[in-house]
């Protein structure tokens, strides 16, 4: 029997070891998978050749729900843009020895729309040599849910669940005093508004907060704002603003493009933070009233001790997925969630999608369901939403903290 | 019978509703109270006369339970320093008309340090007026513990427990990538270190972060902290560092108030840094590898998600402490903790302390509990806190998002 290849790649979440989990328990199960090895620092651990074996590591339930509820990536990421093989060839070359050298008969890649980009690319190349023996599948994973081709992706039903939650704390925080003030929560999602979006939740149980919300997919307009701003103030005196990182004006230039040194990774990707902070100061300068910028930072992805039930289950069936279709022959596919009928119950079913229709693009929230001034959310999105968020699932603990797994550091 | 009026004051906690709780209960059984008023924003609700009725709001265990897990203040809170009688009697006049104008005989300030002055002036004040049927208690809250005359305070241990879950949580996602990192995790607590020095819980169950902890208790030193980092950069290559918001420099300023270079911001102020994003820069200039600095911001305090449960129930144990203590005619006092056996297991009882004791004064971590290089905590310190953030307790849900009470916004 030929043995499975894992890795995760990218960013963290609180889910992208479920899928992880769901993967190994497949191979223990299908009977038709010798060993599961796992490689270090996504395909980094394959071109060096660092690689642990996660059979033993994971041989009972109560070690697979273990690792299910910790957060970020248990065999560690990168960031890693993988050459194309005519640039260099010698990367290829020592994946695949690496493969090779362990019996792999299937690799399964768990990432985003970048770590896509190198399921495609290996599985293009294998082809291209005529090997046909080690298929090449991507799992998908990111909080800021936007991949294309998937309904929505694991990790984002938890950050949303976080940040609803977050915004109902923060709404009381807020209305703890009675003078004037501003709050701007600044929140994750890169070029797309998914998870600022979700903020929406914490206004379903009777909060009127957030109050205002700014997603990418609407160019922003300092002097809006500011309108928008002081219109709250004088309704509820205290305003909880929920701003996405990556916000831009008119012209495309990202409202908080920070200077620091090596803010661009391989992808091209332009590191985003300090818009919080910038619109903080725009405030209190224009309006004067008290202000605070919060940034939720990396704790949105990471916080495990508060995760969507339906999205850790659904992480979970994701990774299981995608061994099947190894086993089955396949390569170069992402395995997806298809949702059946948006606008009743919640109800999805699993498929392969070819891996071309998903690396390197990005989804976005549909411009319909944002309000016309740009502010706020419609109904369509809450319908989209609500589902992913449901159901509670408790970490391990000793003695009251949590007790996470711990492969190789 | 005479009734009760309640009220919140200082920084909202996760436990403080549930003090508010506890007392509500306990004069809806004890039987020698009439009705239960709440007073909007702390002592300004006195003063202006804005006061709810909170009998009917609570009739009930499951309102009762809500209101517990809430966050926040549920009758607001303020930031005001009562004016001594010889400054302004006139404040005191209009609380004695509130409190007569709802048959007050019991009076109990839910609060930290400087609400306990609020209840030293006014006792004060009333025994001096020769006014004995009015009992005015004070019933302690805050997530910083730096209160005298109490082994710990209602809010810390959740607060506590919040930290040392997020910490382990960034511990993992630190350890994702292999390149040298350091994250800086802001912390609050003024001029005590209780509240960082229980990011060391995250160090119970087999992580190695956070690998550096500052306290305001240890002058600090920069150029030693730039040395901390570099060795700890060559043992583990991604490290996490907790420090107080409140860390001061030998001269005994304040770090985070140090003037940066480049710190004028686009409107030409200069800028006071928080301590983290200070240190941050420090790291960048003087380290040169990737580093990021977080801040818990109010989330630390708000965080009704994760409380510990032993936190809640004391929490409501001392509401309840403090309605009877008025019941019985006592003045001037605040209810307090105190810890029977502090080596073996966790046993506590309460009892009232006299008023003048807590007002105005801070306690801080015993220097002998933190490590003679100042950056880690010793046993003492671990023995203290580990009873306080035992035990979960859900937050009420509707369709997976809080249902927090509101009363008066």
């Amino acid at each position: 029997m030929k043995n499975l290849m894992l890795a995760q790649s990218g960013g963290p979440t609180a889910a992208i070891n479920a899928t992880l989990a769901g993967a190994v328990q497949q191979a223990q199960i299908c009977g038709k998978i010798g060993r599961v090895y796992g490689s270090i620092y996504g395909i980094k651990g394959l071109i060096e050749g660092c690689v642990i074996e996660l059979s033993s590591r994971l041989d009972n339930t109560s070690r697979l729900e273990q690792l299910c509820m910790t957060p970020a990536a248990a065999l560690g990421s990168c960031r890693i843009k993988l050459k194309s093989s005519q640039e260099d060839e010698t990367l290829y070359q020592f994946i695949i020895a690496t493969l090779r050298k362990y019996e792999i008969g299937y690799f399964v890649y768990i990432g985003g729309n970048d770590s896509m980009d190198t399921v495609l690319l290996l599985s293009e190349y294998l082809k291209s040599k005529g090997i046909d023996d080690i298929s090449v599948i991507g799992a998908p994973k990111t909080i800021d849910n936007d991949l294309c081709e998937i309904d929505h992706t694991p990790g984002y039903g938890s950050a949303a669940k976080y940040i609803g939650t977050v915004f109902s704390e923060l709404a009381c925080d807020c209305a703890t005093y009675d003078s004037p003030s501003v709050t701007i929560v600044e929140v994750m999602g890169r070029n797309a508004g998914w998870l600022t979006a979700s903020s929406v939740l914490a206004r379903q149980n009777g909060l009127s907060a957030p109050h205002l919300i700014y997603l990418p997919e609407v160019p922003f307009d300092t002097q809006k704002f500011l309108c928008d701003v002081k219109k709250k103030i004088e309704l509820d005196t205290t305003v909880l603003v929920a701003v996405s990182e990556g916000i831009k004006n008119k012209s495309g230039n990202y409202v908080a493009k920070t200077n620091l040194p090596n803010a661009v990774d391989m992808f091209g990707h332009q590191s985003l933070s300090g818009v919080g902070k910038y619109l903080e100061e725009i405030v209190s300068e224009e309006i004067g009233c008290k202000v605070r910028s919060i940034q939720l930072n990396v704790l949105q992805r990471a916080a495990s001790h508060l995760v969507s039930a339906v999205d850790i289950e659904e992480a979970k069936q994701l990774g299981a997925m995608a061994v099947c279709s190894a086993v089955d022959g396949q390569s170069g596919m992402m395995a997806s969630i298809v949702r059946r009928e948006f606008n009743t119950s919640y109800s999805i079913y699993y498929k392969m999608v070819e891996i071309e229709k998903v690396a390197n693009k990005e989804k976005k929230v549909p411009v319909e369901w944002i309000s016309a001034d740009g502010n706020n959310l419609n109904k369509e999105f809450l319908d989209y939403v609500m589902p992913l968020v449901q159901g509670e699932r408790s970490i391990p603990l000793k003695n009251g903290i949590p007790d996470y797994i711990k492969f190789y550091w």
